[in-house]
């Protein structure tokens, strides 16, 4: 490397400048033919430019999902009232997200703090498009991360009653009025009344690739059994544990000389991956849900 | 496992019928405000259902490309005529694909065989929309392979005069039709009047992480860098030596226990897989190229 | 690209001189203290050097196992005989595995031939220290492919008599005298007394990132679950159906848009993986098992 | 789920009993016959057990290299003074590792604060077998990021004079009295006689796949190349620019749809990746150096 090298720095290294964001239409609907050019239309005499535009029809379920980013300049307000006319209302659902708006994520942890720990970081360091408005825990060993990034720590203990601390965890959580809830290895498993309150608004870490090992210590039970790789599943939560549409799953190799806690430290890695990468996708309106099973345009 | 499953066989494991396969409509345009909306208007005026599609709009060059599938039953002929009409052809290119056909594919190959058997053993096991029509090589050691699967091989070896040698390649290749032409590791670089006469229609699979190790000898290159990875990559043939549109890449681990031939050795893995991938891509229509990028609608 | 690159060609690319390979040793004790100075030192008095070593202790089974490569040049009858001695042979499992033998292979397959397919082409190509002796098969769909690399074919189907499959099966297995026995997609389930026969000796791949999706359609059921990945398992063969020790696992991403053939389709690529890697790790005896793990010294 | 799962909490999930650590031998020397036995024969006599052992040889150069796992309860005082004696000492380089050491890390960075970031988490998490002693850049980014975690932030910014710069830089890092020194991100390329002085001691982490895209900008060039996916290398920093031996590598899939924006947010995460590994692999005493390339017993 020459002198010229030496002397430079890389301080404007891959700095760019922001393109600025489109604004996003989803569309989730029965399946009918003509339905992509209705929208399309729509779009174009509101003179809205499409830039990106994912579409996918499950013919088994004849369910259609469309996702569509529009270049910023389109006349939002007619594209609304065109889409909202009596017929469009009647045959179905669409929404048009503001790329401005920032979600208000609520975060839920027990004692393994990782993944909370990484979205916080992410979310202080501009990567996402979201903001962390609070932690509800069951234990206290998260304080000392939400005073970190100042945010509001509530503590929700158990007790006797199982069904007042459920109550008193929905009500914290009720409270900062929350887009999305993520469960960051939150350790109670939540009554049905409470998940489908929050139905897919509502994202899970499992450190396994689920269907294996569903509940309770799978890394201690893939290791039991030898795996070679381990890994872990985000998904919606539903009132069945372990059981809701998949969002995000990943894995990573493991080998014999790891003991429990090595296979534990590198689940660590998958979870947080596929944790944020929901989380991702769920803030960038990247997903939609057929019946239990998720579209994902990315 | 009870005795249920020792009687059982697996037979109709995993056996599936086959969903009718769509046809593909692929379009390439300066991007225009209302695109999708007149190729979605002339698609449901067809009677045809689109069940996927992808677009994209790259904005710094302003070029529209989508790939969109439409279930069986549409009128292909009206379609056809519709975006024949004079309005349709002065703004954008498209092409309708018979899901029926089956692209003429020739190899190209030299001595390393891997990446021709495994072609070879696809589309012989029909895990491909295509077939090979034949293989040309400088050198005699694909003929067995070609025999085996009885295929012609056309021997077009080297003499005194390289541009003769090219002319008869270029009249063996073009002897057998061919709608892909892949270059399954041959060795002698094209001239350009060949390259260009196959633009988008040559696929070469360089064994590298282009643009690392450009050129000869790659493996042992980055066998004495010390890499942790080596990889590989599938392209559009261009004048310009390993520097064409890229449709794959993958890379695999090196370890330090690694000799040079273990590095080839793992190298030839994942030069088949992109070299696959890459023609997949290729013959279900789902690459586009904008300058010297590929769109990969998949 | 300049005129010497045109004129160049690559024949001699990454072609490399062979290393002599090394002997390998290898050991299974109960681990006691002072056992690598025991091999070490036997070793040196042969005159052996060694150039790679791999050792493990369980900790928790106290089981020692060790794979030891020594450069050519060594007096492996001295090493043969020291081994022997008295004290040794009562502590410890060991064996010499000469680099020159090729490992006899016995193929059984059923209607899929994706694994099979890949393995003879690579045998063929020499990528693998073993050379196929024949295919074993309940369906004749495998006949045209060993056919094509001129091997015995057996065809054992299936009749009234289960048990008297099992015993054909066995018999013409038995006749190849094979070292290691795979199983390619072979869909009948073996009985306990033929699984025990060839203890560690068969591989088995399973289409599904076992303990996920034990048994038959893995592929329809990960399509209903929503998974994201679909992954392939090889397997030592026991009694217990799917559940023998785990040589090696690997998983692939599946899209919503992929239909259940699509998900077939992807997860054969994990399986060829899986199963060639297997195959590679038993026949450079980098393999030892552990109760129901394996040891990978890789 | 039954109802003894709603009653459940998983506070107990996957908590083990750590194992006690073993003490870590390492040795760098010329090959020669009989070395493993030394070691081994000098770690049985001081009551050693070996419960891991890599070594190899590189045939090339002659270096022997090996990490030694020995349980806890040996002698090491006798050891050492067994590796200490006339002979040992005349033939090999060796260090014994206290298992309850923790390496003292000193964190350069400049304005992308991610690495930095994600290694301050993963200690305060317990992830990583070191502390961080504090950070020093030549930027004021990092400074909220040293006093969340309560470090010293040593602030030595570029004036008119580069070689005073590099004299501070040194002296603030050099006060810390660093077991390793990380550079996070940290985009001044240092002096020779400071990269000699923390040899195999400074890690640096460059964002691209190496050799690929070696120096300013690798993203944006990487954009520009239409490549499917991006990479990050780890390595120990040397006078060469970019050009160390390698520790670790990875890449990351990217796509047409993603700007400049996106290929660096993905990319960040393969740094992270890289990044700490890297540290874990150096803080274990899993790395050793041969020339310009590295020896990982992982």
């Amino acid at each position: 490397m020459g002198a010229c090298q030496r002397v430079c720095n890389f301080d404007q290294d891959d700095v760019v400048t922001s393109h600025p964001r489109p604004t996003v239409l989803t569309v989730d609907a029965s399946d009918r033919p003509g339905l992509v050019a209705l929208l399309a239309s729509a779009i174009a005499e509101a003179n809205g430019n499409i830039v990106d535009l994912g579409q996918h029809t499950d013919v088994d379920s004849a369910r259609f999902a469309a996702r569509i980013e529009i270049a910023p300049g389109a006349d939002l307000d007619r594209l609304k009232e065109q889409l909202s006319s009596e017929t469009a209302v009647a045959s179905f659902a669409w929404a048009l997200h503001d790329p401005a708006h920032r979600q208000r994520i609520v975060v839920a942890c027990s004692r393994q703090l990782h993944c909370a720990s990484d979205l916080l970081a992410r979310i202080d360091l501009g990567e996402l498009q979201g903001e962390v408005v609070g932690l509800v825990s069951d234990q206290l060993d998260g304080e000392a991360l939400a005073n970190r990034y100042g945010l509001p720590f509530s503590y929700v203990p158990v007790g006797d009653d199982r069904e007042d601390q459920e109550q008193r965890f929905a009500a914290a959580v009720e409270a900062m009025r929350p887009d999305l809830v993520v469960l960051a290895r939150y350790m109670r498993i939540l009554p049905a009344w409470l998940t489908n309150k929050y139905e897919h608004a509502m994202i899970n870490v499992h450190h396994s690739f689920l269907p294996a090992f569903v509940g309770a210590n799978p890394y201690r039970r893939a290791f039991e059994r030898g795996v070679k790789m381990v890994g872990a599943t985000a998904h919606y939560v539903t009132a069945e544990l372990d059981a809701g549409p998949i969002i995000a799953q990943d894995v990573t190799r493991v080998t014999h000389g790891d003991t429990v806690e090595d296979v534990v430290r590198r689940g660590a890695d998958i979870e947080r991956a596929v944790f944020i990468r929901a989380i991702r996708l769920h803030t960038e309106h990247r997903i939609q849900v057929f019946g239990n099973k998720t579209c994902i345009f990315d």
